[in-house]
């Protein structure tokens, strides 16, 4: 994933560090001589098959936008159930096919949606989903990481998610490339047929006020680096085109030569723990001054692409 | 300023909240009717003159890229002097003109500077600045914000700067937007001829690791829309054409008419102490559950251009 491992550093300067000064994933006490110090981007490589849970083909909605990019966003049933299940009808009834990104607010979001807000909905549709913004955190196999965030009393990871909680109640934080679904007043929590991607610095008041539904996996930049909007909040001026999604699909319903496939990095395995401390203590011939903590949304679990099968 | 106060609503319904419920900036018992409830973007809106402080015409970095777009960045001598005086000097021998954006990594950063890295720096440049990473906090006007930090003992701001700080020494946070200089190794600290700006998730990690210079007062979507590079570290792959810099000035070398101009809200003001509370406790027909926080990267102070002059 971008930005994981990198610094600004000088133009052409891209040497990997040879010799980081914190060992990381190296057994206390072991016999045998040192292991090679370990960058998080090392842990990554290294992690073996079991510190990885695929995402189901059934959670994977695949994005096709017009000029050949695809975004493919991993979504959250634990979390949003019924929003979830909203978007995947929506996919399967190819009602997503011919809508456009209508808004991109810098630091803020980009919003794809039916810009006529005629196009009716298919059968089947919750209109009105539950406001599915929390749920209980004692089933969830929470990892608390050990640091400080500003919104929430506590932070870290379940399964392949970030998670924020105050202790009885757990949500997926607003970071960046986290996906939402875009609402009207409360108590409406929208449909899921308008939904947006963060393109910012986490809007993390928005936590517990929207439906997160889902994490963009890979195709970022495909959302990330379109043209921002000029009208108020980030929407295009009227008259001006907008990129237009041409196709999205659940990934388990497309053929097996064309489905992509992703693996994120699960909570539970020695290999995030490891990876988490590394990020959290970066030393190397670059970093003078490891930080010792770790924002959630700098956290967001690794992901891999895996052979599409 | 983009972000600000805006939330991922539903296409075209932008209309201002009537009836936010948490009153911010209304005396406390005062017998007068109660003041009209604020939002953020009403207390910038009334905010009194004497809240805002102009930055200085020989603190403004006014890069030209081609295509017309123009990008302001407000320079930090109060926390990089040497590194700031070297880019006056960039400025002032022309020394930006013709180099290129050369790296954009998605939810990280843009950088620029000599691709060609042959080009010789101006006489008077200081090769090896001192690593000028922090300052004392004591003298700095600091006001603390009341929330937590992931990375931090603590966070507020001075001036019209945020800023991080230990109880002992400041220094500026790597946010969304924030201006550094791209470095080699340690204990080299860069000249301050290659720059980058935040794109992403504040790398709050780079705090203290590298010599922060500046904020990007307007402009930013012409860095932060630009294709993302493909090659390692998000370099833009040789052979690629990579945006240039037509031009870059100090704006008090400018002459009046074309010279930008822009006033940063005080950290000293009751505007922006009501600002700060009112960011923290969103509460309106739409915010449900104000988050009762506030991160320092979403705690920027307001800007706005007054007339050239």
């Amino acid at each position: 994933m971008a930005g994981m491992n990198d610094h600004p550093r000088f133009l052409r300067f891209a040497l990997r560090p040879l010799a980081a000064l914190l060992l990381v994933g190296a057994p206390l006490g072991a016999s045998s001589p040192p292991a090679r110090p370990l960058s998080s981007a090392d842990i990554v490589a290294a992690a073996p098959a079991d510190a990885w849970v695929a995402v189901p083909p059934e959670d994977l909605l695949v994005v096709d936008l017009e000029g050949g990019r695809q975004v493919v966003i991993a979504l959250a049933p634990g979390f949003a159930p019924v929003h979830v299940a909203n978007i995947r009808r929506l996919a399967r009834s190819s009602w997503f096919a011919g809508i456009t990104v209508n808004r991109v607010q810098d630091n803020y979001v980009v919003q794809w949606g039916d810009a006529t807000e005629k196009k009716p909905l298919p059968e089947g549709i919750v209109a009105s989903p539950p406001a599915e913004y929390a749920r209980a955190l004692k089933e969830l196999g929470f990892r608390a990481m050990p640091y400080r965030d500003a919104y929430a009393e506590r932070v870290g990871h379940a399964g392949g998610w970030p998670v924020a909680s105050d202790g009885t109640l757990a949500w997926l934080p607003h970071c960046y490339g986290m996906v939402g679904v875009g609402r009207n007043l409360a108590p409406d929590t929208g449909t899921g047929a308008e939904l947006y991607a963060v393109i910012g610095h986490g809007p993390r008041h928005l936590d517990r006020n929207i439906a997160l539904v889902g994490r963009v996996l890979s195709g970022m930049e495909a959302l990330s680096a379109l043209p921002r909007g000029t009208e108020a909040l980030g929407f295009y001026k009227e008259g001006t085109p907008r990129p237009a999604i041409v196709a999205a699909h659940i990934a388990a319903d497309m053929p097996a030569a064309e489905r992509p496939a992703f693996e994120l990095m699960r909570a539970d395995s020695r290999s995030f723990a490891d990876w988490l401390t590394a990020r959290a203590n970066r030393k190397d011939d670059f970093f003078i001054r490891p930080a010792g903590a770790l924002d959630i949304c700098n956290a967001l679990p690794p992901v891999r692409a895996t052979l599409r099968k």
